[in-house]
């Protein structure tokens, strides 16, 4: 490769490349080496060759939420230019499980749990992906057949320095909490899923870098083209502060129904909202960017932009119809007085609940929900407080709370149900 | 096991208990756990039962001189007792050889060559050991059917801190010396054929101190009853500081004719006497013990002790006629007047020869051949002397030198000989 093959190019392949690179390194956070990314995108344009984006997946978590969408939707922009998307199931490690055994959460998985894992990837990426379009490789295939031999191979290629930097290893090692050395195979792994791929690009969310950039060094180490990285920022949770997880109760699943969608969409703090149109909506890169510059202003009302996007996000993963609905729904309950016509409000003081100030920020006002509800006086103790939840009676914004040890993001004139009659308007002390 | 087994043992078995482990524990360095070993030996007496004793072997290193025979002589006493001795030839990592490509030296065996030196090692030990009655094991055997799930779920047994704390990794690390990850393997393979071949003790050098650990860590990991480390001290070479070695050319090889064993043994520093007495002789524990204390009172001189030992080795390694003859010979040409009449006596002076003072310990005092020789005024140059070398026309102590780059131990009253009729005696100055 290197800077010729630009040089090669005629102008309407110039423009070409220009344009795709605009788009891919849009709302990206790092593109790793920068420069080639533009390299890969000529070499494509000049001899009319799909590149091949890797994603990797571990087939231990197949509830995919708009967390998992911002590389999903990245994906779908390098599939609508031609290039072919690779589909990793590391189904070797997932078959594993934890070999200390202390981690009972990464038990071994069974071939038909991780069949059926990826069956259930498949379904809920459809709405994101053309499935027909993406080839699909499970790492099993060639993890398993290596000999330890082929195996000291591998390790011989890499030091344990190189290996240690990995955040997450310094910091164990800076607090004294041990290291495992089969950890020290996850991203070889990874590295080597890329050698076997012979993919140019590979995504994956920021706290990825690491194991992205073994894929570069094995890559090199075994003679191949080295791929590029393109690192998607990740997206923070319904409570403004924490990466948006299944395991914080903090998202929005791509599978659930229009009126929760929409209900949950509108309780994402206002300062992340140009971040979700950027990275979840499927708007061009020229809308993004107007809607962003409205937002700041002040053209675009903050509950309009939010009504927006939560409207866009019921259409993408339902229809124009659902989304519609759900919008008039949420009009009827919120705004037009399907509401009660007197609601009580109730101040939530931050500091009297030990949660500290209201944050300026206006994200990262997160609290768990049973000291919303006590603080709010709604009820006597946690304790009563849980089992309301358990029966599905507690209602934030319309949307059912599923979990008593979730967090929501407290904004003023948010509306908290309790039972069929009785609601409160919260005000932000 | 525990301390029970003790408390069953009769009187006699007790004494026998007692006799062994003072054997086994005579010349050794270090038994870890030291208690154990008398536990091992208990219950091998209680229930009739032989010990498993095992040894590894580089096999690319065939030539096998005195330092070797510090424990094979080790096992031989095991084997005398009824146990059982296990050589194990670590052929496994033999044939990947170094994966890095960086060392030259550490290159791939073929199983010719394994095969080959091993049955060099077979022919050699038998000078030492009964071999008819020793296990051979290869490690390939179970080394190479190894998946890399199986290397996985070993390698989830043992923690990256763990392994840094072998002494040539740490102090590799702390002068910021490369470690490759494949290197942490070879610990982790010593310590699994110890699960395998459950062996009840592991012999070796204190140099492997680390690595026979590991054993006891895997046994233990797998639910195995747990070795015990027999480490043997290195033995220094005839210069007196270096662990003797075929690369440092400070060696007696266990093949070598009567004649040069018998020369080389009596250059053996003075201090070093008593060790090479323990580890390398077969006189029993008393006799040693007595030779140790004759020569600290001077009831033994020096020169007739080193003339015992070199008669000793001689006369183990061939036959007690060799021995004789080799003594005879000795007698003959350094006492008898086989030397000229008049012999040239030159001052080895260390300070102008750049080598600093003379060590008041003995020890130490080595220096390269070529410098002892044209400081001597034996030859103009280095050149010159080097030639002479390679012609075989240089001995020392009768001994024909026969690498340029060898060191020597500088002893007063040492004869240098140079072709055939000049001969000078050295002065230490």
């Amino acid at each position: 490769m290197g800077q010729n093959v630009l040089e090669q190019l005629n102008e309407e392949q110039r423009l070409e490349v220009k344009r795709q690179v605009r788009l891919y390194a849009h709302g990206a956070q790092e593109v790793i080496p920068s420069e080639e990314l533009e390299l890969k995108v000529a070499q494509s344009v000049l001899e009319g060759r799909p590149l091949k984006i890797k994603l990797g997946l571990d087939p231990s978590a197949p509830d995919v939420h708009l967390g998992h969408t911002v590389v999903l939707k990245k994906m779908r922009q390098f599939q609508d230019n031609g290039h072919i998307i690779q589909l990793l199931i590391g189904d070797f490690t997932g078959k594993i499980g934890d070999p200390t055994g202390k981690s009972v959460a990464r038990r071994a998985l069974t071939d038909e749990e991780v069949e059926h894992n990826a069956k259930t990837y498949f379904e809920q990426f459809g709405k994101v992906l053309d499935m027909e379009k993406v080839e699909l490789h499970y790492n099993s295939k060639w993890l398993r057949t290596l000999s330890f031999e082929d195996v000291i191979q591998l390790a011989g290629k890499i030091t344990v320095a190189r290996l240690m930097e990995r955040d997450d290893f310094e910091e164990r090692t800076a607090l004294g909490k041990p290291i495992s050395l089969h950890e020290f195979f996850y991203p070889l792994m990874q590295g080597y899923d890329s050698v076997v791929l012979k993919n140019d690009i590979e995504l994956g969310g920021t706290d990825q870098h690491f194991n992205i950039l073994m894929g570069r060094h094995y890559q090199e180490k075994f003679g191949e083209p080295k791929q590029v990285a393109l690192l998607m920022p990740l997206l923070e949770g319904l409570d403004g502060v924490e990466k948006m997880s299944k395991s914080k109760n903090n998202y929005i699943g791509i599978d659930e129904a229009p009126r929760d969608m929409y209900g949950k969409a509108m309780s994402i703090p206002d300062e992340l909202m140009g971040k979700y149109f950027e990275l979840v909506t499927d708007l061009s890169v020229d809308e993004v960017e107007k809607v962003k510059a409205d937002l700041a202003s002040g053209a675009l009302h903050p509950r309009d932009g939010k009504m927006r996007l939560a409207k866009t996000i019921v259409r993408m993963y339902h229809d124009e119809e659902a989304a519609r609905k759900a919008e008039d729904d949420f009009i009827a309950v919120f705004q037009k007085g399907a509401l009660p016509d007197f609601m009580d409000e109730v101040v939530f003081d931050f500091e009297a609940a030990g949660v500290g100030e209201k944050k300026s920020s206006g994200a990262g006002n997160s609290v768990r929900v049973l000291v919303l509800l006590t603080q709010l006086n709604l009820f006597h103790s946690n304790s009563e407080a849980s089992r309301m939840i358990a029966n599905g009676g507690v209602r934030i914004n319309g949307v059912k709370v599923e979990d008593d040890k979730a967090r929501v993001e407290v904004t003023d004139e948010m509306i908290v149900q309790v039972g069929k009659r009785k609601f409160v308007k919260v005000r932000v002390g």
